[in-house]
């Protein structure tokens, strides 16, 4: 098996072969169960070395402070954007919101609908199509604010916070496509919330990380028992039957992260990658318009540009096509190309990219 | 791989081997993509086929009316305890519960956390720790009540609706754990949902089937929109990103069990299979003494039963796991032996652990 397509989708995305090889070799026997590992018990000694393995990586990859808590549970970021302000706003607190994007505004609307006038938009960047990220000069941050929302990544626009905003409140962070695209100070954060499918592993898990005082925060007794975070954090993600064959794919992606080194391995591969895109961009502005101009806020995840003509973004998106290389079509809100090179994106894919792109203009010329 | 163990367990179970084997061949290559059914995006095509077959299947097996909707949400039962009232009740609509069983009482318990006094209880059978079914004459509905909810199969204690209880109203039931064991009359039932990890595929998908003037009574705008069921509706499961290789695995388990004659033959061998062990209890009752007492609320899915002590409880399940069968010890809150035997448990394998049972018995004589 080793004609695999590059695969540049915007999530779900490309995993490692090695964490898909493991699951593929252990399909029907698991851990010499005689069984694969989405037909054993939750409770089974088997499953939970998998589940202990997935939280005791997470909290060693990202160097995690132990006044936290790795929770494993379901529904994605959209599932999260409601449990976010129904644990923690329903009493009258209050939160700001850093709206970069279409995700992040998915957010700051979810929470208006549960917490109302109590969450406020603490700068928004749409009327710019949120080409760039807010200057600190343009936070407006609410003195009573519990917490401050941002994406850390916008998934949609190409934009990424290398420093995250500066304010003396707790962040809640929506990670969920760059969570360990590096190593980061967790400790700045009362909880980060992640989508799986993008960075770490199938769809249909959430990766998410609370600080005790934050789940202390979390009292609303009348919320379904599912949607309470202190519920699950009590129970080790084992309150309800966890998606558990999802977090033996993400336990296997995270071993295999440890074993090519860790987020600072991860992290020089993935500025490599973006020094080799965006190099390519920038020899050829002319003919690949990029959508960020703000250099500085350019993610490493996504990169969205556009040819001169929505005919050559598609004849380009077919050409890479036929080249084995998939997922550029760009988002339909921005349109043009969108480039996702998530931690399983090789530097040699991105190298097979950038010939193609050099090859591409070179024809256009 | 023909050393399969024999799978008793409760769920998440055993699955039919030709679903796995089929994600075994792909894993690394589905449809010819190159890559892993869960690296590729849910709006490609590729994956688009998989999610309308998952759902025709279920139309075609169920033989499900026109107006319903077919969903493929996250959570689990726990998660439908709290989005059912959630998304029905705070209306002020009414609804009765009726209690059979641990998870019958949850499903309760999490609506009254929602909606308060508008929730009642319709019967219960706690008073005889669960071992039995209401009778027709102990149903206490509310003639102003929107539902009433039952847990079809009491996955705990053992029992089953076989036939459903009777009342006017339309039903909402918890079938996680025994949907698709027969054909039935979906058009009695507002509302169905059934976590997969039992008789369909892995945690982290939950089937919902829910009627049309149903979905029309879910109007609350202030909800977080991943709970309410017109939004998933509206957007066939795809308002947001599903669990994308959980619904691979259950077209897998559906396509199987349409190959093998679909709900009449899976029926036909539920049937065998609750001859066959219910035949070896009743022939040995001294020894091996049923939790469930009245036959006709014998679950055909999950069978408790209790043998002289509770060592001999332990000498039993040790023996058997020697012997390759795994998953049979009873749940905390009954003890004793479960033997859980969901669809993909073959009339072989119940033969092996009768023949099992009758050299146990012989050698305690």
């Amino acid at each position: 098996m080793t004609n695999r397509t590059i695969n540049f989708y915007a999530g779900p995305a490309g995993l490692p072969l090695e964490a898909l090889k493991r699951a593929q070799d252990e399909l029907l026997d698991f851990a010499g169960t005689g069984m694969s590992v989405m037909e054993i018990s939750h409770r089974s000694k088997e499953y939970d070395a998998v589940h202990e393995e997935a939280i005791s990586l997470t909290k060693e990859l990202l160097n995690i402070p132990d006044n936290y808590k790795v929770l494993l549970l379901q529904g994605g970021a959209h599932l999260s954007f409601g449990m976010i302000p129904l644990n923690l706003l329903r009493s009258g607190r209050k939160a700001d919101y850093i709206t970069t994007g279409n995700w992040a505004e998915k957010a700051f609307k979810e929470a208006k609908l549960v917490a109302g006038d109590n969450v406020r938009e603490a700068a928004s960047t749409k009327g710019e199509k949120f080409a760039r990220l807010p200057k600190a000069s343009e936070l407006d941050i609410n003195p009573e604010a519990a917490y401050v929302h941002f994406t850390s990544n916008n998934t949609v626009e190409g934009t990424q916070w290398k420093d995250f905003p500066k304010t003396d409140k707790p962040y809640i962070c929506d990670m969920s496509s760059d969570i360990m695209w590096r190593p980061f100070d967790v400790s700045q954060f009362g909880l980060i919330y992640a989508g799986a499918q993008k960075n770490l592993g199938p769809s249909g898990v959430t990766l998410t990380i609370v600080r005790e005082d934050f789940l202390e925060m979390c009292q609303a007794q009348d919320l379904p028992s599912y949607l309470r975070y202190k519920i699950h954090a009590d129970k080790n993600s084992l309150y309800n039957t966890p998606p558990t064959f999802g977090i033996y794919i993400l336990r296997n992606v995270l071993a295999h992260n440890k074993a090519i080194g860790g987020l600072d391995a991860i992290h020089r591969n993935n500025l490599r990658k973006a020094e080799l895109l965006y190099g390519c961009i920038d020899r050829h502005a002319g003919f690949y318009r990029p959508f960020v101009t703000v250099k500085e806020h350019r993610s490493t995840m996504n990169v969205d540009f556009f040819l001169p003509t929505p005919e050559q973004d598609d004849a380009f998106v077919k050409a890479a096509k036929a080249a084995g290389m998939v997922g550029l079509k760009g988002y339909r809100d921005v349109g043009g190309i969108r480039v996702s090179m998530y931690n399983a994106v090789s530097v040699a894919n991105v190298e097979t990219l950038v010939a193609f792109m050099e090859e591409f203009v070179s024809k256009q010329g």
